[in-house]
């Protein structure tokens, strides 16, 4: 599963659908982001993509964790996030049966 | 329990002493933050306690969610990150037994 890329100009909504897409899919997602704006978005992004899920009786929560990544041969400091369900059949939620998107 | 307040300033080790000390004692640790760089020290400051507890066989998870708060009677829209452990036995971790300090 690849990392989803945050970055400070991205729309909150369209990256909760992603990261809730990557949670039908895999039963995880995770999101890599540098600098404090992209934190910002991915956290928010999430915080939506909780309320999508809410109705379906869903739950996500992430652990956040230090990684290093490298940019045009520099070394930065990333974050690491990894976006769970609560629920505890990730593989079968409401929303991937109905084919309904959440956005 | 108090909403434990991070600003942009706040340095995450402090903070992430401050997340432990909730966990330790209530379980939980509920933390306030307005704006991208208090969410991302906030954020670090997670990372840098899931660190801290490893040891100790406890992980952390979080839940952002969008809060309103009245600052100088102004609305602003905050961030609510309820952190808590994926340890079953939150009252009884092995930092709390030994009373060792995680930082």
């Amino acid at each position: 599963m690849e990392n989803l890329r945050v970055s400070s100009t991205s729309e909150p909504g369209a990256t909760a659908g992603a990261i809730a897409n990557g949670i039908r899919q895999h039963g995880e997602s995770q999101v890599l982001v540098i600098g404090p704006r992209a934190v910002n978005q991915a956290v928010k992004a999430i915080a939506v993509a909780r309320s999508y899920l809410a109705a379906s009786g869903v739950d996500l929560y992430f652990t956040p964790s230090f990684a290093s990544v490298q940019i045009e041969s520099q070394e930065r400091t990333a974050l690491h996030f990894v976006v769970r369900t609560r629920h505890p059949l990730t593989t079968a939620l409401p929303l991937a049966a109905t084919g309904e998107e959440p956005i």
